[in-house]
């Protein structure tokens, strides 16, 4: 199993070979063909995946405990991309590189749910570090629908170095933390990249004094911070918002 | 443990205790006082709370695996509220009603999450279905950072004649889903009430119908829809953002 994952659940699998993701191959419940597995069977017979079939003990064995729907894709390692890759995507698109820094998101339902959301906002890529940080395994993969299939994500070995480089490159660095100025007085129209804090500790110091801005989502009850992912998610849409002229 | 409930974990359990909710005991690992366990006990003597200690084992299993960091307090079930409680709280408050209404959410994580979120904007409280619904349990009251001891939350037998009363009261209902019209031409700054769609198949038939409006998020990737309570704290924060007049 060395440099191989799994993605599985009907609508991940289906995502991962519709995104041309290079599947080894599929493992199927044995006498399963109902519903939404037909199609799957079809669009892998179409790319020439192979298909290998299982009893329900196996799939639940390799899925530990998943919920796998009686379908599972064995997929070489996800490929990373670089930082360069992302701003490369951006300037092919012919837009300002919108770019999502996560800076130690250790959950992977977490990361998964934030790669879904940078994916809804269009954003050209995340930027996750190499340590103190979920990868992207088949639960960050299912949690993100299927989005780290398509929204490039790079693996970096110092995030205050990459925002360096990012900042030489042009980009704005905007960090979501509680003391910062409302999000909507910061212009996040142009070249950003928004830093979303770890679950536990928020952004890190070193990480937090590179920052050009900190962003604070106003809190208007007894709790004064949101989960990691809706944190995200009202941050970048503030963004989508901005950079879209939507709400005026 | 008919009628109870746990709280586990230093954060929640702190939480709990400042919110005056009623604890029947605190069950803390022995020897353990470090840290933020010690202004717990010291909080729980002010109140009169009882203490009793027990091995990490007993701990570990009452909380079956969650991570209980060494205290989970023993708590009388949850306290809902009503419709008419959340209605007056509003009145007393003398502002417009902002209710969150979830259809049929069943992870507890993102009902936590929507409950923390419902706490941040300064919602009024939540309502949720008896059935097909999570209900506040321990893992609810965790992921929801303690919002469930502030925010009401009312369980009702019928989702789709709640709303009908909602609207007699004068509340404008706004339901969340993909073919709406987009969230930001939708007047969300008087008496309103957001309707979350459940996780696998969005908000109900039924429940639609009742609705004033359906509000779309935009969505500008290939995935097509957010995770439930990031759409749902992307959906309450462009209402917060009306209602205050931030970002014009």
């Amino acid at each position: 199993m060395a440099n191989e994952d799994m993605i599985f659940g009907r609508g991940p699998v289906t995502e991962a070979i519709r995104a041309g993701h290079t599947i080894d191959k599929l493992i199927v419940k044995s006498g399963a063909h109902s519903g939404s597995l037909a199609p799957i069977l079809k669009a892998a017979k179409e790319r020439g995946i192979a298909v290998q079939h299982a009893d329900g003990a196996k799939l639940d064995r390799l899925a530990e405990g998943g919920n796998h729907q009686g379908v599972i894709a064995m997929v070489s390692a996800h490929e990373y991309s670089t930082v360069a890759d992302i701003l490369k995507r951006a300037e092919d698109a012919g837009h300002a590189p919108f770019i999502i820094i996560c800076d130690k998101i250790t959950d992977p339902h977490n990361l998964g749910a934030i790669l879904r959301t940078a994916n809804c906002v269009g954003a050209d890529g995340v930027i996750i570090p190499k340590r103190q940080s979920a990868g992207i395994n088949s639960v960050v993969m299912k949690t993100s629908a299927g989005a780290a299939e398509y929204t490039p994500v790079a693996k970096v070995t110092n995030v205050a170095q990459t925002i360096d480089e990012l900042k030489k490159a042009g980009v704005w660095i905007t960090a979501a933390d509680m003391d910062g100025q409302p999000m909507y007085d910061i212009d996040l129209k142009g070249a950003i990249g928004l830093v979303i804090g770890s679950e536990g500790s928020g952004v890190s110091r070193l990480v937090r004094e590179k920052c050009d801005f900190i962003a604070s989502i106003p809190m208007k009850g007894e709790i004064n911070s949101l989960n990691a992912s809706v944190a995200a998610g009202v941050l970048m849409y503030e963004a989508l918002r901005q950079r879209c002229g939507y709400g005026k």
